[in-house]
């Protein structure tokens, strides 16, 4: 039993009036010193903890639905709370207060031959949409990491979890409330009419930016009808290339991570590339399949460990996200260069070796958002790189590259001091 | 007598082309050390110098065309070359030479807690779409910056100058090729088929930005269609707000040099709010008029100077780029910051004010890419910045704001030095 109706409403005029009430809110986020946005944070945690009766009550509403619709087991666990995984949402959101601020930094300062002081310093962008499917707790992640850096969120969250979102939203507004910050600053668009999202896409002036959390589906959808800018990734072909000069125990260690550890987060290998002179290629191999991976082959690699299933060519584009893995023997970084520019997907390749200069090479040429040396690529993650937090993983070229946490959700103005300096 | 002949070509077909040869350039360059870009931006420069007599004749058909076609004199002047323009353009790719490159600046760096040395560096962002209008400079020009910035660039330039492109072009491969650089790393789009410029915008994946450098027709029509991510102003209706505080022959300097200085440039101030407080308004009306500036004001306005002509509503709204500007009385800082908000197109607002207190709240609350305080909102220019030379100047709020040079032509990845770590 669903409990939010769709009622007849144009989905332009809806992203339209939460637009401008977003605007509003933002423009009194931005002037927010770091203290209140930083109460607003801790007061949003504690709602969601004081909320989780109702949200558990929520969820189960959504987890009965998500069943009789015959929702696959990954899908169910991805939308079902416990007390557990609300206790870790809010340990979520009073994370961000406790990340530095990054609005109102100033970046550099020059003071140029007409005397003006110019500063960059850091502001908001704005409004940023949320765009996402099962999983609840991004409901309170994207939130946060708003609210933590100065802007609105007009959140739109997946279908099955109606309820879920909606117990939630209703806590964090709560919290909003009671720090006295804007109740605006975090909206949940009130329908599950896919046109609001179209509208989403379509709102230039309303949206700065939309983020888009979820599977190839959702992130393909919103790339291909935006308007506004994206921030995203669309495949994580990682690609780790042992050299012949990896040592080879770190080589098996870092290969079986890469691909293993957790096979479906974009982090994840897809592809391993051998040096042929690496001496101990079948080593590798076996201690994937050891470890309980599919390991496909090009012929090369198949004349190494025959038991191996054959590539076709459509592997080398195919973010598996499951426990296989393509290898391909390679003519040294050169072959691993090309490799990667022709198939990768400029999110996160890694090479072990042991020479510096191939290693540097590699690091330099290799064109991703992240390009690692001697460590798996599964550390692609803005908590592992000391963010604290992230609202995705960009692999576009503007802007924001690779994790993205509080300061990707900021721009920057220029101000200028003067002297009442006028231009000759 | 044009001698591009347009044959028949697709030019979906023709930019994917291009498009290949730039990336393939784009690689090459984004690996050069400094000196080699400087070299190849020098060799450009001397280039240009020694095609003097191909450009002026080159341009000289050109002109003929333009006055033949019946173009203005205003366009006429932009289209046209003389041996000061020519060499004013070789100096200005000899600047970019001399500018700090900001390819392989580490941004910041970091060791988090699982011992990952991590940076961020600045790499170049790929391919550059330029698209103008009249003005042969900007071939030039944004070859330079994209070349220094370690980009290829895709030029497409206005059908009136194609003959000067083509020269100017011809000299900028010639020095590339001396400098030993990738001659494909300035291609210029070789027809006026305006098709090939929708063939740029929808080049996802082909081209990584697009700058269009021209009237607001040309930039709104990017801005509509474009695919790929856009750098641009539409509008500079930019306010200067006389505080009840100013010092009076400041704010008189600054208000009349703001407006009159030059026109037609996007950083000129369309509109004056005074403060009613301000005990001066006469003065700085009767001022601008002076100077040959047609004034409109609200009824405030009026009431003060009944000389003085009505605003329509549509005023407000309006970028003139002639010496036409409108006057508002305001009610304090508050009624500055909620026109601005209203009516201001996020490129650059300016404060006169004694009021420390009250200039630090205009600069920290007025939401555009520029904010001065005691000076003319006609420095908006890369320039004065002390940027060395401006791509062009941006509104939107990713990315890059106001004057972007160098800088604004790169983007970052992660570059993460490890010891063999595994993600537990």
């Amino acid at each position: 039993m669903a409990t939010i109706v769709d009622v007849e409403i144009d989905p332009v005029a809806l992203i339209a009036a939460l637009g401008r009430h977003a605007r509003a809110a933002a423009v009194e986020l931005a002037r927010l010193p770091t203290a209140d946005k930083q109460c607003g944070l801790t007061a949003m945690a504690a709602a969601i903890r004081t909320a989780e009766a109702d949200i558990l009550a929520a969820n189960a509403i959504d987890m009965t639905n998500a069943a009789a619709a015959g929702l696959s087991s990954a899908m169910l666990d991805r939308l079902q709370l416990t007390p557990g995984r609300i206790a870790a949402m809010a340990d979520g959101v009073a994370t961000v207060a406790t990340l530095k601020d990054p609005v109102g930094e100033t970046i550099d300062e020059t003071v140029p031959a007409n005397g003006i002081r110019l500063s960059r310093v850091r502001v908001p962008i704005g409004v940023i949409g949320i765009i996402y499917e099962s999983r609840p707790n991004v409901t309170a992640d994207a939130a946060a990491l708003c609210v933590g850096s100065g802007n609105a969120a007009i959140l739109r969250g997946g279908s099955e979890a109606v309820e879920s979102n909606r117990a939630i939203h209703t806590a964090l507004v709560a919290g909003l409330k009671e720090a006295g910050l804007p109740v605006d600053a975090v909206q949940l668009v009130p329908t599950t009419d896919r046109a609001a999202v179209g509208a989403m896409l379509a709102g230039e002036g309303i949206i700065d930016m939309v983020v888009p959390r979820g599977g190839k589906g959702l992130v393909a959808r919103v790339q291909a009808e935006a308007r506004v800018p994206v921030l995203a990734h669309l495949d994580g072909i990682n690609h780790v290339f042992v050299h012949a000069s990896a040592d080879p125990a770190m080589a098996e260690r870092i290969v079986v991570n890469a691909k293993m550890r957790r096979t479906g987060v974009c982090g994840a290998m897809e592809t391993l590339l051998i040096d042929r002179a690496y001496p101990r290629a079948a080593d590798l191999i076996a201690a994937l399949a050891a470890a309980g991976c599919e390991v496909r082959g090009d012929e090369a690699a198949r004349s190494i460990d025959p038991t191996i299933a054959s590539t076709k060519d459509a592997d080398w584009d195919t973010e598996y996200l499951e426990a296989i893995a393509s290898v391909a023997m390679i003519d040294g970084l050169d072959g691993a260069l090309a490799h990667i520019a022709r198939h990768g997907s400029h999110h996160t390749d890694a090479i072990v070796a042991e020479d510096t200069a191939t290693a540097e090479r590699f690091l330099g040429e290799v064109d991703s958002a992240i390009v690692l040396w001697n460590a798996s690529t599964q550390f692609a993650d803005g908590g592992e790189f000391g963010l604290g937090a992230e609202i995705g993983i960009a692999t576009g070229r503007l802007h924001a590259r690779g994790p993205v946490a509080l300061e990707g959700l900021t721009t920057y103005k220029w101000v200028g001091r003067g002297s009442g300096q006028v231009r000759a």
